[in-house]
């Protein structure tokens, strides 16, 4: 029997990777998830990485062929191959993965940023379907961006487009792991706001049940819980954070007047408590000639989106 | 005897007009300047508009036959063939140009906003050839910026891409014609180094040559005389407007991955004395996968680059 064709998507966070073996619909046939390990060894990550890819292909062998691998990772070079100076990881400053991928599995691998492959993602299967300009965030463990513009991937004169995360916010700001101060991944994402609240806790005397999470314990979900039941400081947190990025988002839109900016990871899950002050900061903010004409939406994509763009990215090369 | 074909470019500025006839190998035949007049009535625009060109097609006529008009001017949008909302202009919000020169000289008339049409012209004639990503920033009376994707110029999903001059500095910085506050046009622009001079006048102690003089008389080229000097004043504004403007371009950068950024229009006649503290304050504020890697220079086309840039845009439509 005639086997299909399959391609793996591999998505690369700071805090998880997830893995997919993806129709050329877009189908997320199966899916595996496992600890990044970010702060460990990169060749323990391949270990891992090699046992979870063959465990899910082991499932589907008889009915399919594995023909290429997509893979998002966070400050990943197309034109090169490799993760450049990864800030959150203690990896090395080049990695280069699509060698040592291509090693372990004998097939065509191709790299991009983890947003860009969350961007082609939405593009072809979600949020972005049908539209020719928007810019893709993702607020996870730090800030990533993918910028479509005119119905194609932003890549860039070096493969380095859309490091929006590091657009200032105050030059004498929070320490950012890149090296420079007051990045806007400092304040929007999972881990800004976790910092946003400690600040918050620091200055301010209300009660509030983030009092007793310690920073590594606290998630955004906590943080949007306690919003949600009405606690002050998880409130003023949020307030903050999207004061903060939507005036960064009216910015972006000055340089490329896109249609839409697509809001997705693991901040998003808090819904109206972060979009509404987004919303509201950035039209504020916007030049006259953007006013009223651009959506903040969240991903349609469910849960593995990233996953979805890197398997398109693979199928858009094969 | 059959005539040649000619198209004229007109670069609408806030203080000054310039007009040519270009051929199309970008050689401009003739031109012309007037004054703008954006505080008084747009109709007296459009007359001295009207003798301007036709004096100089008067001086052609037995040669050259005029084909199309393209026009840079602030503001303008593609594809309405507006100025919208132009915020150091009292000519109304929505001004239609297109119409109204074609019905001057019954030829095709296209629009572009001045710094696009700048961009169109390094692109074809200027420091631009030959390279596929670049930002043109034109820093005259406000701050234009006209963006080059791909060989391409970024129009945006409005057809207004490119308001660099409205991202923000300082939120509860300067007044903006724009209405909001602390953009980037307040600071880096002939404009925006004028507003500095005042601000260091009245908060240092230090004689400067620049007391001496008014606001209104005020004008980029006294400035930079005056640093070329030794004035402490001048000097200070100099470094404070290139540490201003090198911060915004690394936050651009971190959008757009461009390989240089082209300065023009009058405040780079300053040359090095601006040059110099944009250059570093970028590089300091670049995210480390593009250190080393951006150029900023200045535009290599000679006064009437936005000229020669509209007329490049009306040469590429007909």
């Amino acid at each position: 029997m005639k086997k299909n064709n399959i391609v793996a998507g591999i998505d690369i966070g700071g805090t998880n990777t997830k893995v997919g073996l993806v129709t050329n619909s877009g189908n997320i046939l199966c899916h595996a998830l496992f600890k990044t390990g970010a702060r460990d060894l990169y060749q323990q990550f391949l270990e891992k990485l090699e046992h979870q890819v063959k465990k899910l292909l082991a499932t589907k062998q008889e009915e399919y062929e594995l023909k290429a691998i997509g893979i998002g990772a966070p400050n990943a070079n197309f034109n090169t191959g490799c993760m450049e100076y990864p800030v959150n990881f203690n990896w090395g400053e080049i990695i280069p993965l699509v060698d040592d991928v291509n090693k372990l599995f004998e097939v065509p691998v191709y790299l991009t940023n983890d947003a860009n492959a969350a961007a082609i993602g939405e593009l072809h299967f979600g949020a972005g379907k049908g539209m020719k300009n928007f810019v893709v965030l993702t607020l996870g463990t730090g800030l990533g961006s993918g910028i479509i513009v005119e119905g194609k991937l932003l890549v860039g004169e070096h493969g380095v487009a859309g490091e929006i995360g590091h657009i200032s916010v105050d030059r004498n700001g929070r320490m950012c792991n890149c090296g420079l101060q007051g990045c806007l991944e400092t304040y929007a994402s999972v881990t800004g706001i976790r910092r946003t609240v400690f600040e918050l806790i620091a200055a301010m005397r209300e009660d509030s049940e983030l009092r007793n999470i310690s920073f590594n314990q606290m998630d955004g979900l906590a943080i949007a819980d306690a919003a949600l039941k009405g606690d002050v400081i998880a409130k003023k947190a949020f307030e903050f954070t999207g004061e903060v990025l939507g005036l960064k988002i009216a910015n972006v839109v000055a340089v490329l007047d896109p249609e839409a900016i697509i809001l997705t990871g693991g901040l998003t899950k808090a819904g109206n408590i972060l979009l509404e002050p987004v919303r509201k900061s950035m039209e504020r903010n916007l030049f006259k000639a953007y006013r009223g004409k651009i959506k903040v939406i969240t991903s349609t994509l469910t849960g593995s989106d990233a996953v979805t763009g890197a398997a398109a990215l693979a199928w858009s090369e094969i």
